[in-house]
């Protein structure tokens, strides 16, 4: 019996060209050709390369075998009529834009891994994917979120007849690995930054990573999807990582949490179905018994938690060449078991529009970790506290840990307070004489 | 946008006709009913009731609003013209084929979470699945396997462009309920029975799930799509939950591991790529830190190993009405999405036919815990090492705890050993006159 109805072998061949040849497109390539057999068999065509497309035409070993596929002239390799399915993995929004569109004006379903460009706030990704729905045609794009975890088609499939109430996810393998190393190896985030650079596990220039914009991009892409609104990289405040001190780790653990940098997306229970949003990105304390808490190195997760589901957790590996291919080519072969009739999931999110009346909370509330580095004076939790009081805000818990002879760490836990108040009480703070250093402030999220 | 090009206002509402109307019909009904509006607009058809189907009549206030839909005739209810999809929840192997049958001779696909009817080694699953094809018609069955874990859909699409290396599934919430509760309330085996029966988590007869059975039908489900192989329950070696003692939870902490009734298919790496498969169901010692060590109470949790993939994890609720009934409407919208063309999935499994030349490998090699209750003489130890040597088991580590005045238990950690040769082993301790009770053999599974 082979994987799908639509499938015999009389099936015509569908041609795949390749526009990018990089990490991932070269794992794309590897499962193509290892997998040829076995994916005529799950998919019911032979999938063949019509073209790889790269920026310079330098040939290493992977790329040989489809030397005379290869050329940097990406609308030949779009507009070739052998061409069935276009795969846009050149990252940047500019010429993947072009690439793109040109593939659905030529009525070609499209599958990428570009985050950025689905989820920059220009208007271009809105206009592409609302241009993708007039042509019929899918941009297909779970290699964009998490690696190999099936998100898109969780979202969109699994949970079809379910309602998401709170997304959470540990999506930037950069940063996790990064937070790891910090712990396991009681390093500075400088420290354990230029070990994941010499590791390839981050990037020369990493502070679209450690800044949480590409966590931000995926949540924002998760968003749209769970909840079937439009939104934009403006909705989603930003925190990253790389003001976190190693010390924070440690006093993380001594109150029984870790430290991940969390995406969030959370509907506020006010009564409704269709309550409010709140959308974030920034490092939070997770119980450290929680499952994303012992998320080690480069490894991804996401929590959803829906009306009728509960709570459920999808892990794995969130990059690399070959997981991040097997995503690319999961979409391949639903777009190839649907050619015959061109009757293709969209994928494309901002499908429950039922729900698109969707409105974003702007703050949010939850307990609180604070670190307040201050001269070890008399007086200075007195008006720490009183600070705190004016905002309504009440404590759990204070602990102080000796830094300096004359320095000291004020741990102080909050019960749930509102982010604004919090944030005002820094700022009132940060006016004490006695505060040596910018205040430290971790929501604590019990991803529940 | 809606969530699939096929759908349209214009689009014809579907009659699902609900076979059972329990406790996961139950949930289905909720469901349909709570998300009539967001289900429409994701698979783009009105779902409506045509009919459901009880044995006795009663109603509940569930089924108070379909009264007038309520009746006891599957057959009826299956020829109705109104019927499109027929959802089956009878359970059982007899009437449940029987209303499968009928529903793909008229033409319907079929959703169903019939767990026993698809894996029982009688020829009913087999001919069933293989007349489902011959029809180009789903017996679509995720709710089968996980509860709302969507372990089908990932197997099948998710990785369709992978090759599955080894499955690790915790799914039988019964099972993990009462060593959970063992361990957390320090009790025995009968009375965490007893305590889940109260609480609705164990049946009233519990055979089914302690000894394994429920378990090694969904292992086989998972093997037959993930390897595309015919295997029938006579192929997975059986062991339940009912011998455990509480000692050996409490001994497993001890070695920084964790029992878990265990699902495994393996595929044995022996250097090429088809090689032989074990499958087993058992108690097995499991690594403490990793996931699907901290499983508490239901939760269900499956890992994958995969060629391109690596480890990918899937946790959540593997039993429950509404968690249940949500991969139930999962396989129907993702029917509706395709009805049109009746361009269906099969989700029959048994699809990458390039691997089902599929052996299975009878023995496997993993560590081993021993736990051998014997009178305090001394020679026991010598005499059972001297028993392990004759195998050529290497021991890695003994432990003596004592029970009573003249009573202790050796806890023996045994290098990699053949399953034959250690139970070789164990019919030869079981012969020395100071052994008091059957010895516990646990694999240890290192989920690697």
């Amino acid at each position: 019996m082979s994987s799908d109805f639509s499938s015999s072998h009389s099936s015509p061949a569908l041609g795949i060209a390749l526009i990018g040849a990089g990490v991932v497109g070269g794992g794309v390539l590897d499962i193509l050709k290892q997998q040829q057999h076995l994916l005529q068999q799950r998919c019911g065509h032979i999938l063949n390369i019509t073209a790889v497309v790269k920026r310079d035409l330098t040939l290493d070993e992977r790329l040989t075998p489809y030397r005379d596929l290869l050329s940097n002239d990406w609308r030949s390799a779009v507009a070739n009529p052998q061409t069935d399915i276009v795969v846009e993995l050149i990252g940047g929004c500019t010429t993947a834009a072009e690439c793109i569109r040109a593939a659905l004006a030529a009525g070609k379903p499209v599958v990428t891994a570009n985050k950025a460009l689905l989820a920059e706030t220009s208007n271009t990704a809105d206009d592409i994917l609302a241009y993708a729905a007039t042509q019929s045609l899918p941009i297909a794009h779970e290699a964009a979120i998490a690696g190999c975890i099936p998100v898109v088609k969780t979202l969109r499939e699994s949970l079809a007849g379910d309602s998401v109430q709170a997304m959470y996810g540990v999506i930037n393998g950069t940063c996790n690995y990064i937070l790891t190393a910090m712990e396991a190896e009681q390093s500075t985030f400088a420290a354990a930054l230029e070990k994941a650079q010499a590791l390839g596990y981050a990037e020369a220039a990493p502070a679209f990573d450690i800044d949480g914009v590409d966590t931000a991009h995926k949540l924002l892409l998760m968003t749209r999807i769970a909840f079937g609104c439009h939104v934009c990289m403006a909705d989603i405040p930003l925190i990253g990582i790389r003001d976190l001190d190693y010390c924070d780790i440690v006093y993380a653990r001594q109150f029984n949490y870790r430290i991940k940098l969390l995406a969030v997306a959370k509907r506020v229970a006010n009564g409704t179905a269709n309550g409010p949003v709140e959308l974030r990105v920034r490092p939070a304390m997770v119980p450290a018994a929680h499952i994303m808490a012992s998320l080690e190195g480069a490894l991804n997760a996401v929590t959803i938690h829906s009306q009728f589901s509960g709570e459920t957790l999808y892990s794995g590996a969130g990059a690399g060449a070959h997981p991040t291919a097997t995503a690319v080519v999961a979409d391949i072969v639903d777009i190839a078991r649907r050619y015959k009739d061109k009757r293709y999931q969209s994928n494309n999110g901002g499908d429950s529009i039922a729900d698109n009346s969707l409105t974003l909370q702007q703050h949010f509330s939850t307990p609180f970790y604070l670190r307040v580095r201050v001269l070890d004076k008399p007086g200075v939790i007195a008006d720490i506290a009183q600070i705190l009081a004016k905002q309504n805000i009440s404590i759990e818990a204070i602990n102080q840990e000796a830094i300096a002879v004359d320095t000291v760490d004020l741990i102080i836990l909050l019960h749930e307070s509102e982010d604004a108040k919090v944030e005002a009480s820094i700022a009132a703070i940060m006016q004490l004489a006695a505060v040596t250093q910018p205040v430290v402030a971790l929501p604590i999220e019990r991803l529940n």
